[in-house]
């Protein structure tokens, strides 16, 4: 019963976080970066005062579908409907470059192998491991700017769920050429599958949870019931369908988000969220490497890798979303905003190393280009937003949350 | 990374918590006692979709702290302060009581056994078992009725908190008298200085905590800084002292509970221990047996120690509060309010699991000691109150967090 160990961990957790998220907002920069460097702090890099344990990675991961549901429950359907067919666009951009960009950077390192060879599918994996956004600290990030709502913030966050979907495709295509058991043409339908599933649960789920919401208005069975509704749906998706968790916490939240009480769900799962689960989510991340054990080699590769990878990502949706009528500005936005990786690409690289198409050095490859673009994608789209008035139509999520506290 | 699977017991734990709550609450029967059978229906007992883990374990712990550190901000500091002596009274006969009855009906069962025999030993940890109350359930009952504050409510918990302190000493001598490793002596000493210890970080981090209230009333650092607070007191109580991490929480919750913003701090914690803490914790008393597999004996012996543990505790309690001036009512109430058992009563087997003093079979008589105590306190409780008039001058909280929803 040494349950109460946790606790000591939690504690600095909870801590580290705020302090190094109040200390970047003073700098101007997102929280979601302090709370990141929080993780490298205390982390094994630094300090080591807390590391990786199972109930933190799970905690993470209620984190990470907390947040998702949250960036669901936030989206404006009718935009995302509007935005759809443009965010398919970005998003095949944003995967087809990188794949490549990738591929080829490995050749550049270690020579190019022939089509079909072990060597060639070893360099396409670097690529695959690129494709996937992560869009979680993307949402964050806006969220704070008051900029999910909107055409942009919409784009992004659709094209990264749509390239979530087709990373695993091709994650599943590459590594089903390798071995005959997986077979790429059961998860193309097993992904359209989830969508229909989806959709139909949707109508009817929305249906119940809109009378319930009538019937109970503002009670807490509503946020109860989301949550439950967010869990269910996050498991079937992976479980089933093989769908990303995640991509299941934002559809459930997306389902529920033209209900009349779904700000009031989303700010009890803020609660939850910004007091634990969120921090505890960032922090991982940053506990999740040790970058005293680079050797020059891979360190240099590494610093390729990053470079491919943000600038890949940058030039596929950014001309992509170019080429779909943005303007130049908000066309750096949506490139800047989709080029985070996270717990995708994690994901992802664990499957390859486990399948044997990818070395475990290059894992901290993978850790880096985590960390550098949710370090930087934050302070770039900060940036760039500051440029322009920022007292648009868009609400201030967080003067919002803000003004319900002093409401309470 | 399988982490998803937690997704599923999640799921199904809130929606059977909330579902069997809201179904006790029509049968005017506290939440409390709903999520608990729904612990048992969905655990290996009736239905097993749901096994004990880890991770459901440490998200438990989580939950009882946040309930007992709710309840320390609750508290009426002035009114411990007057009911302090009374619950010491309380507290030692509530110990004594039960600490014979065990030891006698062990002995009834089994044969006496000399002094200092194995088996005298044997018979007085059975006693030492039902020592301990563990108040959280009575917290939440008296939470739902609205009674948390006022004189019975603050003797029943101040008088538990001393006899969970006093049950860990009793405890340490038994053990003690038995292996020469444990000194006796450094417990009290231990419990003491921890009380020293929160008395003097008490006194400064109030002042703190008050200085920064005063400057940023309403802000959301105020409730992460508590609740960052309350998991470190909660460590070092258990980790440095000895003392169960409960007790820790409740003594935070104590000291922040004279700021201006404990309303506001307690407010955020509950919509965390409502949303999934909560839940969790009082399942997972259900999920801890499995009423399956029992035998006879054990069957009739468990009988034996559930009702000796209960009744003792009642007369004890009872019987001293009324020696204190209790009208009968309240002293009734109290002695019911302090007869349930909990995580203390399952550390302080599983330490006699560990030393060699109990068999493993006493310890589904000790798991369902605490659910039957679980499950029968809140209705008593509730059906004493009942017959009162409930329109008392003490708030009523649910209806208080309901109004607030209501305003937000």
């Amino acid at each position: 019963m040494e349950a109460y160990s946790i606790l000591r961990d939690l504690a600095i957790i909870v801590i580290a976080a705020k302090l190094c998220g109040l200390l970047a907002r003073k700098c101007r920069a997102p929280q979601v970066v302090g709370e990141i460097i929080a993780g490298l702090l205390i982390g094994p890099s630094v300090l080591g005062l807390v590391s990786q344990t199972d109930f933190i990675n799970q905690m993470a991961e209620i984190g990470v579908i907390l947040l998702m549901f949250e960036a669901g429950l936030e989206t404006d359907l009718k935009e995302l409907m509007k935005t759809g067919l443009i965010a398919l666009l970005i998003a095949c951009a944003g995967v087809f470059v990188p794949l490549v960009g990738g591929t080829l950077l490995y050749m550049g390192f270690y020579g190019a192998s022939p089509i079909g060879s072990e060597g060639f599918y070893k360099a396409v994996f670097i690529g695959v491991i690129m494709t996937a956004t992560s869009v979680s600290i993307t949402v964050q990030t806006l969220r704070e700017l008051g900029k999910l709502r909107g055409k942009v913030g919409t784009t992004i966050l659709s094209a990264a769920i749509i390239d979530d979907v087709i990373g695993i495709v091709v994650l599943t295509f590459v590594i089903g050429f390798k071995n005959p058991d997986n077979k790429p043409l059961s998860v193309v339908i097993s992904t359209v599958l989830f969508f229909v599933f989806a959709i139909t649960v949707g109508l009817i789920s929305y249906k119940v949870f809109k009378w319930v919401d009538n019937r109970y208005p503002h009670t807490r069975r509503i946020p109860i019931a989301g949550l439950a509704y967010c869990l269910a749906l996050s498991y079937i998706a992976e479980r089933y369908f093989g769908i990303a968790d995640i991509t299941g916490a934002y559809v459930a939240g997306i389902i529920l988000s033209s209900i009349k009480d779904s700000d009031y769900i989303a700010r009890k799962m803020d609660v939850n969220s910004y007091m634990l689960f969120g921090p505890i989510f960032f922090i991982s991340i940053g506990l999740k490497t040790n970058v005293a054990g680079l050797s020059g080699e891979i360190m240099l590769f590494s610093l390729g890798f990053v470079l491919t990878a943000l600038i890949c990502k940058i030039i596929g949706c950014g001309l992509m979303a170019r080429a779909c009528r943005f303007n130049m500005s908000d066309s750096l936005k949506i490139g800047i905003g989709m080029m985070t990786r996270g717990e995708v690409a994690l994901i992802i690289s664990q499957k390859g190393l486990s399948v044997g198409m990818m070395e475990d050095v290059y894992f901290t490859s993978v850790i880096l280009l985590i960390i550098v673009s949710s370090i930087t994608t934050p302070i770039l789209l900060k940036l760039i937003y500051a440029k322009e008035d920022v007292g648009a139509n868009t609400r201030d999520h967080e003067a919002f949350l803000y003004k319900k506290e002093k409401d309470e």
